[in-house]
């Protein structure tokens, strides 16, 4: 007798389409919401304009001279159409959010940022160049350029964060931010796009790393593995709703490395050139070339937040 | 010649062989071992399941009113209908584990817990809904609700710990236990499918998330990367095997905050409303308003797994 | 019109031929650079040698007595050619960096590497069964030996620092190493593949666990979460590069365990039996049966790198 | 040097560059023309709907009584919402041929056809169901009702046939004369859409078999392979163009049976319950009961078309 | 307005529902109908067993001496195993079909069925090597054995054919059939898994060859396109029902040639070293050595089912 | 007992060993045999460039006029370098052919063919769009050019006809004939590819056309299905062998129309603007306007090879 296999499927189906209006008409709406940039169609982007900016080494290996441009504009115009695309998504939900089912967002915005987004690669490019040649230079394993291309997770992380970075910049965060959950899914290595990044920042090993939306990093910093550069604490409005955008992350200056498992939360400024050691908490700023050790850091220690 | 570019791989199946034959005999197998649930059914088992859940977000973005429980009536048959030849696998392997050769499982059970999953789903979609609000409100860089749930890892953690725990609870433990390490690849989060969590749960970064298989997590808590709710150590019967299934893990109370990178140990209790600093090393109870930092757990410290 | 459209991609595709050029330039190159190894194909060699060294479990689960050994022979084929053009890949590089254009490496070494690494492979096999038996040994929760194969990170971690071992004592370290970074890009566990490793290894749970190239770790050792076995510092030559190969990393003698967070670094040794409490951070050596705790170890706390 | 192996791509780019635009310039074309139905999408469409209609059988062939009207409904959700978008390119195409640039057809048509085409999906599987059921009883060789549906080519033929002469009636040519040619591609029978065919219909072998747009088919007619209904000639208007929707494909009526390789041209009439002879040619309209045999028809040939 | 864009799939799914009921009713079935063999995994099968049969050319080409038996090992037991699957589901719809819901077929037979066709692949081989042969030897534009095996689709279907002929002689008609039509969808030949046919036979072009069940072919005899080898009429049962598997289909005897669109219908014998000219009708036997042109060919003319 | 499953894969290895060996021995061949052109492959090269001559209707539907000349040149070079090595397989073949082991062919001239190949493309586009034309005035069921672009099996066949034709006239006919098959299997159409044809070359339906080696074809000559365009017979040298490479086919001159299932056999010419009605039989030559009738040719019929 076929029922008795019967899984009950039926009142399942009925009891979450139950669930799924009360919850459209707890945000008042009436329509469907707009749909969301797409993880997989961002996931295959990064793909094809990191292919576009080392396409002997990310792309195709065995392009020749007389192909290769050919290659580095398909990929780039593949990429940046379905930019285009989930840019337009991301532009008409964040104008439902201000006036659902007033959708005024223009396409034309989605073709200009995905015009600027272009316009950056080059300079991407550079920088990228930057920061593999500080790994390259600061690990002692590493034995050619190439190898920390293909094979370094801190490479990989930073490439999603300096595009993400440049789309952060240009409007549209929702988008920048689910690139960098592709980088962090993949390493562990979690930046937020909004981080500022100077050129040659190399992150060891990586996992656990987390840097903050407002953090502000110089040029030629070094991070190991689980070094967090967080907020302190989250200021509230008389209304009780968290103070969004404030530079609440710290400022680490030029030439700066900070060891393994090391906290540093808050708006404070590791001066440049300082050495931060492994598992310091701290939570105040230090003057250029400081060296803080574990044990003169717990001094300073206060509750506070990581996030 | 061809014999120059010979690798030996005859001999290296011989040898293997021989070592597969041996390791059966040591473990008095005749016949082939049970099969076990497969990793890759189950990940696509939680995809269909969760695209039932949130058929809009998680399912396919052009869902119409019309096509909607269509989708997640075929979703969740689908889903469903592989879950239960999982289960039946699992309950084959734990017979046999039992009394080899003997294998007495009832289909029928695989089919009982596959309904009883089913019937959980509605209840783990409310469970979902508050997970969702409490990182939008918790986190001042959420900019909607919608964004949390497609780009959050500690949503997609705390997602398949919910449906690993419904499983768990109804008896295939194994099963389980697969699911929640899928979302600890994805994410570096490790919920234990048999730990207790109420709802309003919510982690920030989350990489190297470790909570305990007894612990217990009232509503409305949050954690933040690195938090470790662990045993402090495992207590070993007259025959020298580990004690199994005691409660060996914190209990964290309702509206408790533990910042990244702290580590609570042993089945401790963390007092309702407690705010727990950053890598604050915790192995004692403290009572409800607590505010430990890192300085003040110091004392504390003692030598302990934090398995 | 459809200028209005254009995202300027010509010009993009201009400056990165540029800077390529420039970059090829400025590494005295006048040809393409040689392919490295791809590290696609590298996943799916471990795949085959993994599914070949345990055919039933992370094979086909419906071998028959019959089939297994043609089975095994199979994937060896196929995975083992793959590498041996991966190797050969490496080398012709490796040669090419010492001399670029002048590439002299011999495509025998890749068969006869290839064929040595086949010949470990019984060997790896009977070390991952002491892991696995410790592994389930020693977790509370472990229920089978089958489970702990499927089912535990650390093991695919291992298996991975075990296959890619045994490549980097035949010369070919950027194959090992971008193997080991598939296991930590799925694990968040990093293991450098040049680290001596006993039998019996346990890591338990493991998200940001690093060990380094130097390392040398005993027999029956357990490692839980977030523990590095890092280098203290990097000391230059006179030039002010790096000194490579250099040991740098710490001994870790038979049944030490080290709970989550710990840190050691330097050439230090943890003697026999020793127990490393959660967060220590230790740049010193112990003798045998010590017992560290964080409070103990805090009075050595200096800075020092953790790479 | 790498000019060497140079293809000389640029200037074929070129030239295809050239050709394009003097193509669309000939066409008096500015911008792009609009897209056409997708192969591969219509072969999904098709797909789909042959699965909800015979859900066990082409679709799952594990479905329940409980997933199965899920699986049929969604199975339809997805194909009709993929059709309506195709019909939406056709009916755009077709009105800028019409208008060039001046595109004004309603997306509002697409939906109202796929409704239409929607509502006559019972009555295609009432049709199909006698088509099955009168090659069961034709074919000596046929053990079951089943089988026929899975393993006849004949099947296959009419299935896309009955689909697309919907599509046709209802007045998008294209995507039906696209239809046509999957199953002319897959079988070697070629029906096109707007062809008559009643009840019963049965195909054998099939290979070559043509049927034109204006033939009238009965209800219980067989044809076997390589049997063409075809045009006698094309009239062309007074500006030497093709008059194009004449009746100019013979009338078949009830219960006749035409053996392989017979040729019936222009609008002919063959009477019910005939017969004809394999390798007939046949020009001219016979009575019922007709039993035409090759050397019969011969005394008729004429010269004429056969398309 | 959502419902404006309904397409009343509700409504097509109930009324299918009520259809596929009506249907199981009108054949008394209470539970679903047995699993048919699936085409999908039969091409698979085929794919894999020729591989094995032809391991350099059909399979893969890099294998070498030490690989080469593992892969045709690996190939079979995959291949095999599946088959033995297929046949087991024949082996129950065929029993179900005698008496439905008392399904009786063993499951044993399958495996010794299965074990019988790969008994007979080794002679199947030999046969195919004549038939190649024989190919390559009759057609000037043929240059190598190795590119008739890979390019000729006269070679596809009688790979085919010989395959499927083996299942048809062990009992399992089905999959026999279902493999045949393989060959007829990707070549345009139908040769029917029942015929009997000796080596060294080659079909030139193919498309519209059609061979009936009961055909009896000798050895060296070579076929054109579109030549049928058919039934004159199906008599017919007092019920009115089909009589089925009487020899109705030619007799071609050793060394017969039969040049395109000639026509055989009938248990007549072509003689040994007959030429039966193009567009032939023969409905008669011929002694050996004739030469049958078309005009003589006419006189005999009959009319007749091609089936 | 696992013995009982046995299917005896063993013996039927060992036996396809001896049958191979015994096969290479018999051939007098030491080493493998070189490899030949992949069908897979040389399917997706003509798939690539013919996307690269129709970008918008056979390649991304999507594409701009920033894009358009970037994917052309890229499916070119991906198309392009991919036939480079095909070719190369098919001249080491050759040339092993002639000299088994002593394979001399040079890796240049795949290049060289290649690159006359590539420049041949322009020209080919230009024949094709005569087709079109053709095939577009030519047929009444035919609305736009576009459709007869994207879902003629003529244009299909005549599309692979004219890239098969330029590479078989470069010398490699191997490659040419698989490129041709692709197309028979998908369209039932046979086109040898050192046929040669000229423009506005037009076949409707198709199933069954067959046009040989030395056939010529003339200017806006239109086929339909089932027409053969063969030889009559095979003259042998004196040891026995087929004479190879002589002209016999038909030489058809412009203008003419063949309606369906004409055979038209032998080195005969169709005079200018002749018209051979359906199911013609013609072995000799026609003036030009000749107007073939099946009873007129009838009384040459003769017995002949189609092939």
């Amino acid at each position: 007798m076929p029922t008795v296999r019967n899984l009950g499927i039926e009142d399942v189906v009925a009891q979450l389409h139950d669930l799924r209006n009360e919850a459209l008409r707890s945000r008042q709406r009436d329509g469907r919401p707009p749909r969301l940039p797409s993880r997989v169609a961002l996931t295959e982007i990064v793909t094809g304009v990191t292919a576009a900016l080392y396409p002997n080494r990310l792309g195709r290996p065995d392009l020749t001279d007389e192909g290769i441009d050919h290659f580095v504009g398909h990929q780039l115009d593949v990429a940046l159409r379905s930019l285009q695309e989930q840019l337009a998504r991301e532009l008409v939900f964040a104008s439902d959010l201000a006036a659902p089912a007033a959708c005024a967002a223009d396409a034309a915005d989605a073709v200009s940022i995905t015009r600027e987004f272009a316009a950056a690669l080059p300079r991407v490019r550079q920088l990228l160049d930057t920061d593999i040649l500080a790994a390259y230079q600061g690990d002692p394993a590493a034995r050619s350029i190439d190898e920390v291309l293909v094979c370094y997770p801190g490479i990989t992380a930073i490439t999603h964060y300096r595009l993400a970075n440049v789309l952060y910049r240009l409007g549209v965060p929702l988008t920048a931010r689910m690139i960098a959950e592709v980088a962090h899914s993949m390493t562990g290595i979690d930046i937020h796009p909004g981080a500022q990044i100077g050129e040659r920042f190399f992150i060891d090993h990586g996992t656990g790393v987390v840097i903050g939306e407002t953090a502000v990093i110089g040029r030629n910093v070094r991070l190991y593995q689980t070094v967090t550069l967080g907020a302190k604490r989250f200021p509230a409005n008389d209304d009780g709703s968290l103070v969004k955008g404030d530079a609440r992350h710290p400022i680490v200056e030029d030439d700066v490395v900070i060891y393994a498992g090391a906290t540093v939360l808050g708006r404070v400024t590791i001066g440049r050139g300082s050495t931060i050691g492994g598992n310091v908490w701290l939570t105040r700023s230090v003057p250029p070339g400081s060296n803080v050790s574990q044990a003169q850091a717990l001094t300073d220690a206060v509750i506070g937040p990581a996030g």
